[in-house]
C-alpha cells in the first residue's frame, strides 16, 4: 500500500501545476522530510520558463527548505524522525572523489551535487527525500524562526561564496554587482569577512536599504551611467580589491575585470543564462599578465556548511528577516509565491512559505 | 665629461638599429650593469615589429640578462663592483603598496614592474642600469654558465609562474599548451611541483623531444586534430586537473576550459597580443558554477626569486642547456641573434649571446 | 648647527628619564616626524623594567604614534611636509629578501623589522626617524582623531593578526586567550573576518564587557576554574575550530591544544617573556599527528597595512574609542602614561597622549 | 554457516600470534578483500610492543596492504568481485563534518580516520573488511607490482604529507630529520615539490643512499655532531625554509625551531610515543613571534589519494623498490616479516609479503 504526495511541480518547459507521486523511497543513508518552510528561488523560475536545465516532465519544484524528519535510512546515525532539519540546495555525496578533492558540489559530474528539482523531485512536495542523511542535513538551532532559517539553505550559502571566492580579506574594497537576494548576501559576506568599502551596484531602493544594512558603503545606480566610472570615481581612481558577482550576464564580466585592481580577484556566483562566451577584455586583463583573477562557483552544501551559517543567525550575528519581504502560509500557497518569483515586483526581494506542523 | 654606450634598439614601430647614448646614472639604491650573457625574448620582437607596447623612439631593447656590477649607489648594501649577477625581466619597486600586498611585479601600475625595454632602456646595451639592487640583484652562483643562466631572467621565472598560477599538486594531470621556451619550463614547472601525467601541446619536433625530457608524459599536436578532444581521450575523458597556457592566443582560453576538470585552474602566462576579448565558454564553465579558476600573471622578479631559481639549477635539478639551440658569442650579435628570433625557424627554441668579460 | 630634540628613554635597565639627542638625520627614502599622538605598549614596560630585549642606554621608547611629517629625503615621493601620518610600529626594509618572501616584519633578521624603541630611538621623542618612508608611512584619514589613530600602529595590527594566523573562516567558533588591549583587536579581528561564536578569556570587567562590544560571545573567567573545561562545557563538548592568543605565559599553549578541534590553528602574537620551552601536550596533540596547527607572528607594518586598517576605522566598522581608557594631554606628560601602564590599574586599557600641535 | 579467517594479531600487549575469527560482514556500503600483498610497520610494533593505543586482545594487526576484492556491499557502485585495489591505511568516514572540513583522517574524532589494526581488525587475515569501499579503495594500475603498491597504502601519503604539511615551495631549502621509509618518502615529496637543497638527517648507510637517490643533496649525521649546527653550516648560516619530520621523538622539535627561518614551516608526521610535552624553544621561536609555524597530521587516505599517488609511480616519477629491502612469500610469512620489523635489523628499510594469488 504505497501513500501517495502533493507536490508543485514542473509539468514542461513553461508550464507548472500539482502533480501526485508516490511517497519517495528511504535508502539505508537517506531520510525523508516533510517541509516546514519553503522558498521559492529564481533558479526555479529559469527551470520552468527559461528551460534553463533542459525539458522535465514533472518533476517537483524547490530546493530551499526546513523541515521535520519523518523516516531515516538504517545507516543514518545522527537523525531520527522529529528533528527540525535545515536541507541545503546542494545535496553532495560525500564519498565521491570530486569531495574528497574539496569540490563536493561537482560530485558525480560538473553541478552534479545539485538534485533536487534537477535531477530528482525537489522541496516543494508533501514529503522529499534527502541523500547522504548524515552528511546533508543540520538541526535547526530553535533560536532561528523557519521562514529565516529556509534561507540558509541557498541564499546565504550561494551570496557568501561570491566573498569566499573572492577570497575578501580585512580591509579589502569590494564592489558587489546586484543586490537581489543572493546579492544582498555577497554583501553581507564580504562585509562578514572584514571588507571596508563595499560599493554595491544595484538599482531597487528596497535593495539598496537592505544593501546598507549589509554592510555596503556606497550604491552604485546603473541607471546613472556606467558602473565602471562610478566605482573608479569613489576608490579615487584605484578600482577594488575585489568584485563579487551576483547578477548581470556574460558582459558582467567585461565590467568586473575593469574595475579591480591588478592582483585581485573576481567571484562570480550568477547563473548564466544565455550567451556564448563570458568574456574578458584582454588589454584591461594586462594582456593575460595582470593577475587578475576569474573565480566562480556553486555555493557548496552539506551539513557543516549549514550548521556554520546557523550557527551566525542564531548567535545574532546575521539577520535574514530583511529579505524575507513577501511571506505566505500555507502548503497550496508554494503556487502563488513561486508565481510571484516569476513576476519579481519591484519590491521583493523574496518571498517565502510556512506549512503548518 | 660623460661616457657613451652603444646598444641595441627599437627606433621605431618596426626598425632596430645601434644607437649612443650617456651613460645611465646611478642613484643611490641602483646599479650599473655590464652584460655577460644576454638572450632576446619574443617579447622583444613583438614590441618592435608589432608595436605591442606602442611607440617607442630609440629605446635600447632586450630584458633577459646575466652581468657584471661596474657601479653601485650609495645605499646599496649587498653588492659592489665586480659582482657576477642574475638581473631580473621584472625589477620591482619593493617600497611600493603593490609589492606590499604580494604583487610586485604590478609595483606602480598594472605590469609596471616591468621597466628593461618597456619604461627604460634595456640590457642590449654595454652597460645598463638597475633599480633598487639590493633588492633586484642575485648573485650568479659558480656552478651556472653564464648563458644558462640567461635563462632563469625570464624564461624559467615565467614558465614556472604559470604552473604556480595553477597551483599544481602532488599527483595532477596537467596539460601545457605551448612548448617554447617558456612552454618548456612551464612543463618543468609543472614537473617539478609534482604533476604526474603532463600532456604537452605543440607540433615543433625539437620542441616535444624537450618537453619529454622536462617531465611531459604525452605530446599532443594540435596538427592532428582538435586538441580538447586529444586530451580526454588520454585522460579517459576525465580531462585534467590543471592547465598551463604558454603559447596560442585570446581563443586558446576556449579549449582550455573545455579541457579541466570541474574544480581545476588555468594559469595563463602568455602574452595576448590582439583581439578584444579571452572568452570564456559559458557552457563548458558550467554557466559560472563549475570553480573552474582562471589565473593569470606575469612573472615576479626581483633578488629571492632570482636566487632560488638558480639553487635549482646550481644544484643540478634544472638543466637549462636544452633551451639554448643557438649560441652566439661577441657583443655585436645581438642583432643576428635578435632577428633569429624574429625568424624563428623550426629548430630553435632560444638563441643566447655571450659577451667577453 | 645642530639642533637637540628631547626625548623619555630607557637610561638603563630599571630606569626611564628624559634625555636630549640630536635631531636624526634624513636619508635620502626616509622622513623625520613630529609625533601627534603616542601610547605607551606594555613592550615598552618589558623593554626597560624586565630587560626583555636586553641592556640599553639612553634609548629613545615608544613605537606607536601618529605624527606630522618635518622632513622627507630626496627619493621620497608620496609624502612631504605637513603630511599627517600613522607610523606602524614595525617598519620593515622592503627590499629585503625576507620582505620578498612575504615576511616583512623580520627582515633583515628575526624579528628585525620591529626599529623603535628597539634597534634605534622609539617616538617618544620631539622627532622621531622612519626608514623607508614611502613605505612606511600612511596618510591619516580625516575622519580618524589622533588619539584612536595611535591604536592602528599596534594594537590593531597586532591584535588582528592574531586572528589572522589563526585563519578564522566564516562561521567558526574562536577562543580568544586575553582581553587586554591586543586581545580585544583580537576579538574584535576574529569578529571582523566572520566568528559566530567568540569565547573571550579574562577577568577584569571593563575588558569584558569592552570584549562584548569587539563580538564576544562569552566571557571565561580563569577564576571560575580551568578554562579549557569552560570551553568544552560551551561548545558542547567539541572545543574550538580557532585560538587566539594574546595573553597568558609559555604555559598557555597547553590550553590552547588541548581546548582546539583536530584540524584546528592556533595564532599566537603574545610576546612570551619568560621561560625555556612552550609546550604542547604529546596526547592532546594527537601524539603529532591532530592537525592542531601552531601559528605565531610578529604584526606586519607597513604602508599597506595601516592604510587597510585605517579604512576600516574611517569607513565605521571598527570603534577604536573603547580601547582608550585614559587620556593624557601634552609631551611631557608621556612620563605619567607610561608609568601608568606599568602600575596597570584595573580600569586601565590603553593610555594615550596627545600633543598640541 | 559462518566461515573463519585466520589472521595474525596482537594477543595482548607485548605478544602476538595466529587467531581464527568469523568473515567480516559486509554492510552495504562496504567490501570484503583478501590480500595480495602487506607489509608490516613501525606502528605495528609501537601497538604490540610498547602499548601505544592500549590494550588489545586478539586485534588482527596490520595497515598496508594491495589486495583482491571479495564481495561488496548492495550500495557499492565503483567495485566488484576480482578488482584488485589499494586500500589506505586511513579509511575516513566521508560523510561526517570533520570530512566536511578537509580532515578526513579525524573522521569521528581525532585520528579515528584510522581503523585497520586499532579500532577493527586490520590487514593481515585472510579477508578484511573495507568501509565505504567507493570512497577508500583505488584500483591498483596494472604498471605497478603488488609489493611496490603496498607502499603507497601508508609509507608514500604519510611521508608525503610531511612536505605537504611543511608546504615546500619551489626552491626551498628543506631538512628532512629521519631517513627511514616515512622519511625517505618525506625527502621524495620534498623533491617532487620542488625543493632544491635537501639535507636529510639519519646515520644508517643504506638509508642514506637510497635519500640520496630520492633528492638528498646532504646528508646529515647525527654521530658527527649538533644536526643544528651541521645544517647551519651547509646553508651559510641562513637555516633551512622547511623542516620535515620523520623520527626522532618529543625533543626534536627543539632542533627544527632551531634550524629554521624566520617564516618557515616544521611539518611533522613522526607518532611520538613517550614524553609530556613536545617542546618549543622560546627564544629560538622568538619570543612566540617568529611566524616559525608548526604543523603536524595523520596521512590523509581515501580513494583520490590513493589514485593520485598510484598514478606517479604507473607514470614513472616515483619509484619505490628501494624501500623495499626485504621480502617475503607466503601468508604465514607475515610473522617473521612484522618480527624483523621489531628487531630492525641496520640494512632494513622496509620488509614487505606476498601472497599467491
Amino acid at each position: 500500500m504505497t501513500k501517495m504526495i502533493k507536490g508543485l511541480a514542473m509539468k514542461r518547459i513553461g508550464e507548472i501545476g500539482w502533480v501526485e507521486k508516490e511517497v519517495p523511497s528511504c535508502g539505508p543513508l537517506d531520510a525523508i522530510v516533510k517541509p516546514l518552510a519553503v522558498a521559492p528561488c529564481s533558479s526555479d523560475v529559469h527551470t520552468v520558463w527559461e528551460g534553463a536545465i533542459g525539458e522535465r516532465t514533472d518533476l517537483i519544484l524547490g530546493h530551499e527548505a526546513v523541515g521535520q524528519v519523518v523516516e531515516v535510512g538504517s545507516h543514518v546515525k545522527d537523525f531520527k524522525p522529529g528533528d527540525r532539519v535545515i536541507i541545503p540546495a546542494i545535496t553532495p555525496d560525500w564519498m565521491s572523489v570530486e569531495a574528497q578533492a574539496g569540490f563536493s558540489m561537482h560530485s558525480g559530474g560538473m553541478l552534479a551535487g545539485w538534485k533536487f528539482s534537477n535531477s530528482k523531485d525537489g522541496v516543494f512536495g508533501e514529503l522529499f527525500h534527502v541523500n547522504e542523511a548524515d552528511g546533508n542535513l543540520a538541526l535547526l538551532p530553535d533560536a532561528i524562526p523557519v521562514e529565516e532559517a529556509s534561507m540558509i539553505s541557498d541564499m546565504v550559502p550561494t551570496g557568501f561564496h561570491a566573498a569566499e571566492l573572492a577570497q575578501v580579506k580585512l580591509g579589502d574594497t569590494v564592489c558587489c554587482i546586484g543586490i537581489g537576494p543572493v546579492g544582498l548576501m555577497a554583501v553581507a559576506g564580504a562585509n562578514l569577512m572584514g571588507a571596508s568599502q563595499i560599493l554595491a551596484v544595484g538599482s531597487r531602493p528596497d535593495c539598496a536599504a537592505a544593501a546598507r544594512g549589509y554592510g555596503a558603503t556606497d550604491i552604485i545606480n546603473y541607471k546613472n551611467g556606467d558602473i565602471v566610472e562610478q566605482v573608479l570615481e569613489k576608490t579615487d581612481g584605484k578600482g577594488v580589491d575585489r568584485v563579487c558577482i551576483a547578477g548581470g550576464d556574460v558582459n558582467t564580466m567585461r565590467e568586473a575585470i575593469a574595475m579591480v585592481k591588478a592582483g585581485g580577484i573576481i567571484g562570480n556566483v550568477n547563473y548564466l543564462g544565455s550567451g556564448d562566451y563570458v568574456q574578458i577584455p584582454r588589454i584591461a586583463w594586462g594582456f593575460g599578465m595582470s593577475h587578475k583573477f576569474v573565480h566562480c562557483g556553486l555555493m557548496p552544501g552539506g551539513r557543516l556548511r549549514m550548521e556554520k551559517l546557523a550557527s551566525l543567525v542564531a548567535i545574532g550575528k546575521l539577520n535574514l528577516s530583511p529579505l524575507l519581504t513577501h511571506r505566505f502560509k500555507g502548503f497550496k500557497n508554494m503556487e502563488p509565491a513561486l508565481l510571484l518569483m516569476k513576476d519579481k515586483p519591484r519590491d521583493l526581494i523574496k518571498p517565502v512559505v510556512t506549512i503548518e506542523e
